[in-house]
């Protein structure tokens, strides 16, 4: 499954240039890894941000005609709309061509995207992890991806020579890969990430909601830090939240326990329970710092 | 109330030269606050280093020898020892003597002190709103306190002399002073504060407890910003969620409805629903940026 040769491509469509999909278009400029890219957006504003900073050669908002012709598409769109923009794309798909995407959820969209493929129109799924809190292709940059991991997650009908070339392609952008089965990665990433974000919002809410605004000016940096990742987009994460919701929910019922185990240690005035409770969670946290 | 003239004392005691001991020992040091400084504690090595970086002139293990002829002294011990070691100096102490604190739970310290108090001994509580997860006498700086917040807690009881000498001494150590009733301060605190670490202890324990320990190398930085608090002392933590424990109460009970509401949302399908609380979130946050 290695393969250290860098991967080339006559013309890579990037549907969605925003933060991931212009800092991948700018690692295939800087690396020389596609002929030409093309840029495929509903925002003119955006689209024209990304042809002046060089991240992509020629822009559309016609998906049809941005992706024809193409040996490479990217599907960099919110997840739920990943295998709705491959649909629109398959018609105008001449083979060969690799797709794949950049989602964050991978199990809901590899079961939408499979059974529409045409022979030699190849789908791997991909997951980089990386992102700030900025969007659109203004925020892009080469390095977002460099020592960050990408998980692949390929089936039983992912083509390996596909798979191979993708993976290289994020090697070439500094990422570690790692496979994964795609309901492996769902459970993965519904604990270390969708939680923590859906508990963010809701304690951000909790804290401050209602006329408990003005509470934020005793806040101290634990406060602002904690609750970074509510800054968010609401539309991405309310997306991730509708493709991962059984692994989420299953999630928070987790979660819920385990607050519901302290609050009662507390309220039985079991202190050496409260802190043993805290010293494991800091030796786990400290473990990765 | 306002008053910007520099206090002085002729002896301070500092029960506690741990990180905000510490840093308010070097505070009173750069700025002529104190005539001397005598350190009290009871581990030998943090006390050395405390003698040898300058915070302190003297430094003994002995409660009573320490606070001995002092007319400041600052209890900077662990929020369920205050009211022990106030306790212990009192008879050591002779009036005029102001004795302050920095504790982070307020209404309990309060009703435990005020009652031990003789005449011409004062007491102004306090609760410099600063730390970082380092602690002991080695990570002090005295700029730990520039541009917090110091929140005091007068009552009817507290001497409004010694309150503005202490105020002074906090505005000198760059702090913005504001003054709180005592029980609305511990429930200020139990919401922007104490909530936030009981909520990242678990949900660090949540995600990476038992087998799950692994799945950390997938974590991406918002996790790492998000649960840095789960890193502070469970020893602290646990003295605070015993000293506020009605208000922790209180707080965990709303924040678990309102994730309880959000997971029914989700259940639901209602995504709007879910989005319209996300970004109620993240305005909220967006605010303080």
């Amino acid at each position: 499954m290695t393969n250290t040769k860098k991967p080339f491509f006559k013309k890579a469509a990037i549907i969605g240039v925003g933060l991931i999909g212009g800092s991948i278009a700018m690692v295939m400029k800087e690396k020389g890894i596609a002929g030409s890219i093309t840029g495929v957006g509903r925002g003119r504003g955006n689209l024209e941000t990304a042809l002046k900073m060089g991240l992509v050669d020629t822009v559309t908002t016609d998906l049809a005609e941005g992706v024809s012709g193409a040996d490479l598409v990217i599907a960099a769109v919110p997840v739920q709309r990943i295998s709705e923009v491959i649909k629109k794309a398959l018609p105008a798909l001449s083979p060969p061509c690799i797709i794949t995407d950049v989602g964050s959820v991978k199990k809901a969209v590899i079961d939408a995207v499979e059974p529409l493929l045409p022979e030699g129109i190849d789908y791997v799924p991909a997951h980089p992890v990386a992102g700030t809190e900025e969007s659109g292709a203004g925020a892009a940059f080469a390095g977002l991806f460099e020592d960050r991991v990408c998980v692949m997650t390929p089936t039983g009908k992912t083509n390996p020579s596909a798979l191979a070339r993708v993976k290289s392609l994020w090697q070439e952008a500094g990422s570690k890969v790692v496979l994964m089965e795609p309901d492996t990665h769902d459970r993965v990433f519904s604990a270390v990430s969708h939680l923590p974000h859906i508990v963010a919002y809701t304690l951000v809410n909790t804290v401050a909601g209602g006329d408990g605004r003005e509470l934020l000016k005793f806040s101290a940096g634990g406060f602002r830090d904690f609750t970074r990742i509510a800054s968010s987009s609401p539309e991405m994460w309310t997306d991730i939240c509708a493709m991962n919701r059984d692994c989420i929910l299953e999630m928070i019922d987790k979660f819920q326990f385990n607050l519901d185990q302290l609050k009662k240690l507390l309220k039985d005035g079991n202190l050496d329970g409260v802190r043993e409770e805290f010293e494991k969670a800091k030796a786990i946290r400290d473990s990765i710092l």
